[in-house]
């Protein structure tokens, strides 16, 4: 069902991460459900974790503990979120972590804990402990697409992304993984991303590199990312490669590049993968006095179901989307100078039906499974992208049927 | 498919108010589509018009004409909302306000047009025109269900409400009708609204009331009231009933009431009706420190898709309502002071799983097709209240097709 996505072929191993998967039987199917991300020592790390009030047990823990110590382990499990657990929540999660740290004979506190799934059941501690060895065993270098397969829940397919680039002649690679299924309202923890480099990064820089990479990625999908109970971002560096960041512009500028670019890969595949998505939708909006007053509008225009099922119709029902941008929150908008753009067509123009517009040329841009849309407001110079995907039956069905 | 509701049995006759309905063929099949309701001389009348900066050509004609003159008539068709039609569209409003005016020998600016329908397409105005003289010869005191039938796209039950009540000794008269399928992101002119009354009231306190009245009833429900670009609500005082507002607070009391009822009512009939709707879901949120956060809290639930779509499957699925608490805007949110209950059933308890808590007794709860949702946040002493229904697979077929 996803659009125009398919498995990764090759995730470049990362100099100083090994992965591994295994099934602890959270699922009631044969499938991988438990993964673990080993970090080499002397790596640094920085995330992005959800900030809803009610955040999952393993959101507090991994939180606390990437600020108590530098990350050893990743440890990650699908099919429970350990969320709405109140405080055993938590110390289920401590557990699984102590499992961890003393099979590995790390400190506690570099072991990073996360789950996604259900809501509201406590985690099987017993079994996931029980499986930790078998993980730690099991742990190498190209086992990126194997721990990619384990974290997913509704997803359809596994998610990755790599780059390799030359950088003061020294190659240099990111990879990441990610599960998430894109919708207007996700789910309860559906996006965690785990990213690694071996470039090397002082943990300053890495948050701030992070914030920056995810604004213009996870931030820009129509998952809200800030919503989720269980969302979490992470990236590590390892150091490994042998170059690092420095006071050259032009380094340091081409590493952000390929996390960005990494990033940005991720988060479109999320969305790509979104739940009964039949479409990938673009949202540019253009001509804003600023960057907020495009992002509202394209938010909108992301979060209406009307719109959306517009789009799973190949249904050119421009006038919903011109009723979005005149109900998005600006408060002196003239409407008269809005136009509207599907793909290369320009469906309304000065607020009005474009004159040359025709229902075909209308329909001929929306049955594409590609699809750009293009406001421009006339106002201004800012503008700004994002990315969504259509509302289907699917999306229904996933959603009524998630726990039933 | 509407959540128990049935057409009105008997619209009771407001003294000065007649009402007609014909069809003009805005729709391929055989059904009214054009509808007047004639207010006698010497009437008050006061609207809610939607707050979209994309308005509709005639509610900008309409506001206009009731700001110069008391009005006589109210002429609505279905099947075009003459919205996204620019300065044509105006005129055409006007046209046809003017061959009605002419007809009835009245003012053109007492003539207030209203349209609900598909975007973007040129209003039939000489076909619209041609039934004018049908619609006028045709008016009488009993033909509410008619006019509500006319004026439905798509809605499946005519909706109107009556009350009558005696104040001072006299019996006055409220009668209401309604279209509207209420879905959290109303399509364009998903809601007019024609209340009248033969009490007298003076046109500035019809104003405060019907506002008061709206605030209680249509922007209560999960069609944003001011975000379609057509939408309306008229309330008319024909003053025919000898029975007028005065200092006593007590009669004033009891007309708000009757007027705050129909409005209720009707409004609650929009949401029973919602687009695909097969549960009507009551949202009722306590303990907040002011009105702003309780509603902040219902409307995050009301148009959340997960939260809609467990609705559909019956499936208490807490997490999606936890979490839309968690991220509905109260910054100093303590999740461990919220709890939820389903109908009579505490679902959570101080921020986890209540511990009584059975999902059979969730799932029995939400198996109904009237649910009540409760939130407690622990804060303070402010609550609300709104009404929404649920998400099904018929929303999304609905949508789609909506013009194909």
């Amino acid at each position: 069902m996803a659009v125009n996505l398919t498995e990764p072929g090759v995730l470049l191993p990362v100099k100083g991460i090994r992965l591994s998967a295994c099934s602890a039987g959270l699922y009631g199917i044969h499938r991988d459900d438990f993964a673990l991300i080993s970090v080499d020592e002397g790596s640094t790390g920085a995330a992005v974790f959800t900030k809803n009030h009610f955040c999952a047990a393993p959101v507090k823990v991994a939180r606390n503990h990437l600020a108590a110590a530098p990350p050893r382990f990743c440890l990650i499990n699908a099919g429970n979120a350990n969320a709405g657990t109140g405080e055993q929540g938590v110390r289920d999660s401590i557990k699984i972590c102590r499992a961890l740290a003393e099979t590995a004979d790390v400190p506690l506190s570099s072991v990073l804990p996360f789950s996604t799934g259900v809501i509201g059941e406590y985690l099987p501690v017993d079994r996931l402990s029980g499986k930790i060895q078998e993980l730690y065993s099991g742990l190498a270098e190209d086992k990126w697409l194997q721990a990619a397969r384990a974290i997913m829940t509704t997803d359809t397919i596994a998610k990755g992304a790599s780059r390799r680039v030359v950088i003061a002649d020294r190659e240099v690679t990111v990879t990441g993984i990610a599960k998430g299924s894109g919708m207007i309202r996700p789910d309860m923890a559906t996006m965690l991303v785990f990213i690694t480099t071996d470039m090397k990064v002082e943990q300053n820089f890495l948050k701030q590199l992070l914030a920056r990479a995810v604004e213009k990625s996870f931030h820009r999908i129509s998952v809200d990312g800030d919503t989720s109970t269980n969302d979490a971002c992470v990236l590590i560096s390892t150091g490994k490669s042998g170059c690092e960041i420095n006071d050259d512009a032009d380094v340091n500028a081409a590493f952000e590049q390929a996390v960005t670019e990494v990033c940005l890969e991720l988060a479109q595949s999320v969305v790509r993968d979104g739940e009964g998505a039949t479409k990938f939708i673009t949202v540019d909006v253009a001509g804003g006095l600023d960057s907020n007053e495009c992002l509202g509008v394209a938010y909108t225009i992301a979060h209406s179901p009307l719109i959306k099922t517009a789009f799973y119709a190949s249904d050119p029902n421009w006038g919903r989307i011109l009723a979005a941008v005149g109900r998005s929150g600006i408060p002196d908008l003239d409407i008269m100078g809005v136009s509207i753009y599907l793909s290369e067509t320009c469906i309304v123009e000065n607020g009005v039906r474009a004159a040359a517009y025709t229902e075909e040329a209308g329909r001929a841009a929306m049955d594409s499974d590609e699809i750009k849309l293009r406001v421009e407001l006339g106002r201004g110079n800012a503008s700004e992208t994002l990315w969504t995907c259509d509302l289907s039956h699917e999306y229904v069905r996933i959603n009524a049927e998630y726990r039933t």
